[in-house]
């Protein structure tokens, strides 16, 4: 971290920014945040769960947010946060970096001469803007962003690098898409005509709202006709699949390896577990969790919890127990007989 | 989609062109296309699946493309096909704003003086084109797409944006390539030598027939001593792994996030259903479906469908049931001795 | 191949090079690698499993690198090797056409002023190096790649192009990394604050030990406030997800499209088969080896082959079979009331 400029605070500049109150010694000053183990005096830790309190005790941590009923007997100095969580996370952005991107153009950029890139946008070197495309106010491309033709990018939107948007993509304001992301491809549309596959043209954007953040190498198709569309403030983890014309409702978020077919729509404020898959064509209400790696076969309409698969074992286990799936019905209309 | 040019054709030129019959008015005209549901008197759309024909009487398309047997009693103006969807995609073709890429080398390209360009190709801004590749005639490469040496573009091929040819790629004829796949990366191949891993070097090619398409951040290895091939009118969606030394037969449609171990053979006309896993060393022979998420574990000799994994449940039935599938042997070794 | 430099040894110099006894021809010349069943008579080949041992008898190749056991009987010109892939391995690099990537910085790169690059470095074109990084020695960066800010490549790295390393990542010496590769995104932290979600920062690094190997769009987030770190000669394949603060023990190697939840360790000397999936927040203890496409949903202290799902079925018997997974539970609760 040699070279990075590092910002301090002080205990009770913190608690007064935070809306927080504090316990202990205000002039405590801490650089930089670390973990309950790991922090030193100079340091701001937060304990959220509370299987970790007994880390608490011996935490060398200058400062460390936590609930009140947490920190009984504890004598460091505390910043007491209903949700400690959340609280950390708004003073962890107060240390964070701020991105050296600066307005203006990078004179490696390609752009074309229709595309409009407002004033306070930054550009950075090596991106390519296409006609007829919409940089937005404080919008900041990082190096090597290629953003096609017909698109948009809402203010104080960023693109980290190497992000692509690919034609008639819109992005709302302050969406973060991470290096590798690939927003507007076309769908996987094809007909089988006369013993050969036809491409079936993809015609539709892609919207995404505003707050959203797409990770890195995540891929977001562009809809056959209409828009494949993500609602505000969904947030999707790396290598996720998004196909042509899915919904995605707001304040869902979605882990890593996700698999979406086409056309499916999710509701709000759902969680969709790692590497699971959606067929298409189905619809999961609000409020719907999905654990890793399910496979979700078909529509859901009740809030709740969803699984599919078999537990863990030992392979020579697992080996004897999956022989005898194959056995299954057998087993059961042999029993019913009897 | 302010800025894009349209074009707009008449009932009875689109009657013409796709060689259907016309039922209603010659002259209505389109110009864009549109759902059954979504369209208004100016886009056309289409009615393959039965089980949409309710929404017919409702729709205010100008022209619908759908099967005689699906029309009965609709006053609108009709293009009958027997394959509605095939009809749609010709149509949808006529639409579809054709890439502005010029032939020529954009000036910030970097290309070697050993590569071989053909007057009529395009070759975008930030493009690097190695030593000894080769580009035909009618190909484009859009914007950031990187050709490493010795590297074949057949003509009338694609490659969007940001796509990365390693080294010893042969794409066919009218391939198409969308952002961020990487073609021709070293296979995984490592050996066990004295406690470390030590590099097997990936010495063959990859192959790609004419007609090919190649969804974004797919990646497709070059062999480890022989060509990692794909036969023509092969279609993959996204995010696919291709290992080193797969060959995949003609015609077959493989959906996003599928993993195809090294060595396997997949036949010709198969549809392999997204995130499902190939293990390595095996053969799938021609017309075989694979459903979603399912492990291929062996060779498939027979055309056919082919599926593992459980039903979705609710999380609280599925871990009750799923704790069972571990006493399955036991249980089913009881049983017999009663 | 035309056009590449081609090297020829003969089999007495192989033998001397790779300290392995010869039988047969020392003088028999090759000039490349192939299969048993495919090389010619300049080609050398490998017999490592005994399973195609009657492949050697038709074999045209000139010389072949086997176990003395395998070799009964056959005339040709051989290798004897303990370990006949391992060998092939150290063979096979003779081969290997080495890289074309001159030292120094092309003009198309676009290096920040207070990043260091070793004069022994090659920077390919098109690339960018941000503020403080520092590349070092007999390091090369192939075309289109990306360094962030305060970040480290160690010398005789090899990043093959279009590589982005986003921000704090220290990659050791040797590494090589493939295309699209992401290291050092932002790690999937939020938390849900009045209804919203809200971004934690992601503040910790990436730490790349020495003779890893990173496949074509594989991803490794950073930290959120400790390093993410993968041990020396950890070596996976392409499309693998290591989320933030997940560590990975030397000598580890995972196959293709793995997804590894975060804060989870996994031991040395593992194995983890392709599309696998490992949840976040538990420990692998060493040596163990995970079957394609198991989830690994708790800590595994045990070396051993650790497996789940089911087998491969045609889909009509495995609707069958999968249904009376869902009757599991109430079968036992019926049986043992029996």
């Amino acid at each position: 971290m040699s070279g990075e400029r590092r910002l301090s605070f002080r205990a009770g500049e913190l608690a007064e920014r935070l809306g927080l109150a504090l316990r202990g010694d205000p002039s405590t000053r801490v650089t930089w945040v670390g973990t309950l183990t790991g922090a030193g005096p100079d340091q701001l830790a937060f304990l959220a769960n509370p299987r970790y309190r007994a880390q608490l005790a011996g935490s060398r941590a200058g400062v460390v947010i936590a609930r009140e009923a947490d920190v009984d007997g504890y004598p460091g100095t505390v910043l007491l946060a209903s949700d400690p969580y959340a609280a950390y996370a708004r003073a962890a952005s107060l240390f964070q970096p701020t991105a050296t991107l600066q307005p203006g153009i990078h004179p490696t950029a390609v752009v074309d001469v229709s595309a409009q890139v407002h004033a306070d946008a930054a550009v950075g070197p090596l991106c390519v803007i296409g006609a007829g495309s919409v940089i937005g106010a404080g919008a900041a491309l990082g190096p090597g962003c290629i953003v096609g033709e017909h698109c948009t990018v809402g203010a104080g939107t960023r693109l980290v690098a190497r992000v692509t948007l690919v034609a008639r993509v819109r992005l709302g304001e302050r969406v973060l898409v991470h290096p590798g992301a690939v927003i507007g491809a076309d769908g996987f549309g094809i007909a089988m005509d006369a013993d050969m596959w036809r491409k079936v043209p993809q015609l539709g954007g892609v919207i995404i709202g505003d707050d959203c953040e797409i990770g890195a190498n995540t891929t977001i198709d562009r809809g056959a006709i209409d828009d494949t569309v993500l609602e505000e403030d969904v947030r999707l983890d790396n290598q996720i699949q998004v196909a042509h014309n899915v919904r995605i409702g707001a304040h869902t978020a979605i882990a890593g390896c996700v698999a979406i077919a086409g056309s499916t729509r999710i509701g709000r404020y759902c969680l969709i577990g790692g590497a699971a898959g959606i067929v298409g064509h189905i619809e999961i209400c609000d409020r719907v969790t999905v654990t890793a790696m399910t496979l979700v076969t078909h529509s859901i309409r009740e809030p709740g919890e969803y699984s599919s698969g078999t537990p863990l074992m030992d392979s020579r286990s697992w080996r004897r127990n999956a022989a005898r799936f194959r056995q299954l019905d057998a087993h059961f209309r042999r029993n019913r007989e009897r």
